[in-house]
């Protein structure tokens, strides 16, 4: 079961789909096998870079036992819904199926802290004993959750065992919450979103590691080994090499484009198709990233990476 | 099947549930059976005010069955959900059930006239043949459709059969859409909701009815056939001893509980039950709308009604 | 100076303008005799409903100081503004004119409790010792403000001495906050807005009276003393007979333009003017406010009215 | 005055505080020039970043009137205000004084396309031949404007002379622009906002340049350069040398702080205080500038710069 010890990389993974929008199985087990081998800790899927909400609710059944039954690391399921109902539905099936634990983001339209602590209390109860990731990303829901609204959920709900970070600007939120923890408050896990864009940063103010889904995830495994080695130069230097492709992917709504495209690039999956509603790159935008990777891999050949 | 020519009044269906949350079917036919004997034309089932959100998908495919086989009216089914393969499922489910058409809103976070098309666009050709109501509700989705936007989706998809009309303010908002129609695009319905607030003005400037599910769906029944007899003092008099109550039920967040308070008065259905999240009345509210349907049933009476 | 006593009706003023939008000072004069004759307690300027944010600085102390010069009631005067120093030069500007206080309503954007308590702590820090009025207007500024945060603010600030109430719906708010200072929180003013369409409801629950600028301010006058001399059933006559227009008027971005019709057909301005951007009635919007002000009228004279 | 022809860089100015909060005239001073050394073509000032709303209106005029005094290179004044009366009268006053121009950002709650062109035709009424800047900036404003809206606007109104450009993404929305003005559409000014975080593709993608403040604004200046000379892999090389740093400052709300900091430490201004609502850094922030500053240093040392 996922704990609040988790730490390290957690990649998002992609859905991939065939050209005509079909499920594509045979890429799904090559994108699990090469997370894994390019050093994931655990994979969450479904979660928004995942489609999940393109999927019926067959498929995501399908996705989720396709992926537990191949993946050698814990799996974390995204189940965000509407309602209390289908999430509890599905999250009941994916830990059924073999997941570790589950995620959820809080719905588009809360606002005060008494609606969030209070979403999030009815959240834990439809869970049951789940154990489940609260997904902080303003950026994308509209809700913006104060620390002390945070440490509220942890207090209250200790099913609540890590939380998807990646509000902007968030690193005084981790400052907060581990302040907060070292003075007695329970300590959860911390991984990091925002595509990694301040992935340095964040471990150095206190966060376990990163869960988010850069075309390239070997950064989030070499940046942190290199944290954890104490060789802080030498993560910059793989940082910064990486930070211009970050800053790209970065752009909302084009992210994932970005990032299929790229793991089509490397083999990685088979096609870069979304599914509708979902556009593709522009040519302009594919010589964009390409000239970004061609950079990139001459940084990191210097690096000797 | 639904089409233009729909008119009169479809009322928006509770969804009835026992104290402990479960789904209360006896309650479920016999507020269908009411419903039709108050005047429905048609029933609509799973929208906002159905708690849509908060039933599994197999709770949901329940009550579309249930109601279809016990309604002597046709029945539209709100289908809205984050992504279009789900909601794509559960339209053709519910049209092999026997539905008549289904409703679609848009999702919240729709903001430009192009982003509001080419997601209609998209449901269009996700649903394909099937007839569908355009649920225009910005109060509660966020979305502000353009009556040039809608005029732009009904010439482009003709499957956008009918308008459910909940914009505030609207009235200007039918007229432009009539005129638009007189002087030559395709005349789809308009069906008001909003709880009935405007529904003589909305009937005035061109409406074709009521979609919308007040307590005493009887009233919608009544305005309309008065307006229709040409007795327009009579109906404002009975709009006007409703009014109170409709002002009353009009308070975003707490109108379901308060409808589910007055259906059980008056015996439609067993318990005034929410499922969670949701909650019911204070004893405040209670005595508030006591005394306003105490009243409401005087002046009615006054009324010979 | 206002305080914590403030009752009765606070009417919000209009701002008249001639013909080509200048301002319309006799028209001002005007205004502020019959809104006294009427029952007005106090008036409240350059609120959202007086156009402030179409006035230049000074358009906006000439209009202080006319009202200022020819009120018999005391003035508070709106002072919202983007920033804290030109709110608090024109709260100064406001005071030495006369103003017994001034009103604030947060900026959009606001989103958690601590982003609210502190806005609120540093609009008392920086009006200094200007008694204000906290104008709490979900619907119109996008900030939900919890019963927790209100009372926050009003433990912090000793000068917030009034609560303008318009959250929707609001009625447990009000309950709330009164049950909180009869546990001995401090107790402030309660005036309630929203057009007055909850003004019954919200005398029972404990409000003080009205802050509202309804197109008949003498309604707030007659509920709130048939109300005081527990003529209940009487006051509820008299609020059901203004309650369509009311309703009628409630409409957002239409609601202004109603009003300054209704006041320049009853003779309280010479001009229905709005200044741009803001548009006026269409002739089928001034059929149906002409409409509900005659039959009002039958009502009110049945009551002897 | 400003025209269609303007390129190059309009440094965004930072408005200099002393400790106490009041205005650090001197400072304005120094950054002026040194804004000019390093390669402005033009300043912005009283912009969102420039803490417009934080002060009074005879303070803004001042700081108008002492920047025009002092700069060699064109003023631009933002102008953003609640209301158009306001709105006309700085912005008269702004160009008596001697600027060539004014920016204006629309308020937050505008949503449809018509909305959207309503409002600018009246900014573009109410400042008569007063050139103006569409700011573009949807993450701030919350307003999404299409890119037919913005030609609808640039069609309408020939004093719409610049886009302000930072939507995010906007990569596309540039091509497309570019695309309508090469087709015969007049084609405007395009300078880009967003701290720099997309420079170097914008300006591939057809943008004149930059109108931004980072706090090395140099670099502005570097990349345009290089750009224009054909050098396109040195450009690359300096735009990713300062890439972590533009990175670290596109945090928002913090950004203001950081680039303060920056310039502080720059000696450009005297202090780095922000003025009330508005916090400094903590000592991790700093901490982490810091290392990214003499990181940044040391690349551009091997770049020669």
């Amino acid at each position: 079961m996922l704990d609040e010890t988790a730490k390290g990389v957690f990649t998002i993974a992609a859905t991939p789909f065939l050209p005509d929008g079909a499920l594509d199985f045979e890429s799904l087990d090559r994108l699990v096998d090469t997370y894994a081998e390019k050093g994931a800790d655990g994979l969450t899927i479904l979660g928004m870079m995942g489609e999940a909400g393109k999927l019926s609710a067959d498929e995501s059944l399908a996705v989720i036992k396709r992926v537990i039954g191949r993946s050698p690391v814990p799996i974390v399921v995204g189940v965000s819904a509407p309602g209390l109902a289908a999430m509890s539905a599905l999250a009941g099936e994916a830990m059924q199926a073999g997941a570790k634990g589950v995620m959820v983001a809080p719905p588009m339209g809360l606002r005060t802290d008494a609606q969030i602590t209070g979403y999030f209390h009815n959240v834990a109860e439809a869970l049951g004993d789940i154990p489940f990731v609260l997904q902080d990303f303003p950026l994308a829901t509209g809700v913006q959750i104060s620390p002390s609204v945070i440490l509220q959920i942890v207090a209250d709900c200790p099913t609540c065992v890590m939380l998807k970070h990646e509000d902007w600007p968030g690193l005084e939120k981790i400052s907060t919450l581990r302040k907060a923890s070292d003075a007695g408050a329970r300590r959860i896990s911390i991984l990091c979103g925002n595509g990694g864009m301040y992935l340095l940063e964040e471990l150095l103010r206190g966060a376990d590691g990163a869960m988010t889904g850069f075309g390239y995830p070997e950064m989030m495994r070499q940046v942190i080994d290199a944290c954890h080695a104490g060789e802080l130069d030498h993560a910059r230097d793989i940082f910064d090499a990486y930070m211009p492709m970050i800053r790209y992917e970065a752009q909302p709504g084009m992210g994932l484009a970005i990032r299929k495209h790229t793991l089509a690039q490397r083999g990685m999956i088979a096609h870069p198709t979304l599914r509708k509603p979902g556009a593709g790159l522009s040519a302009a935008a594919i010589a964009e990233v390409d000239a970004l990777a061609a950079r990139q891999k001459r940084r990191l050949n210097d690096l000797g990476l």
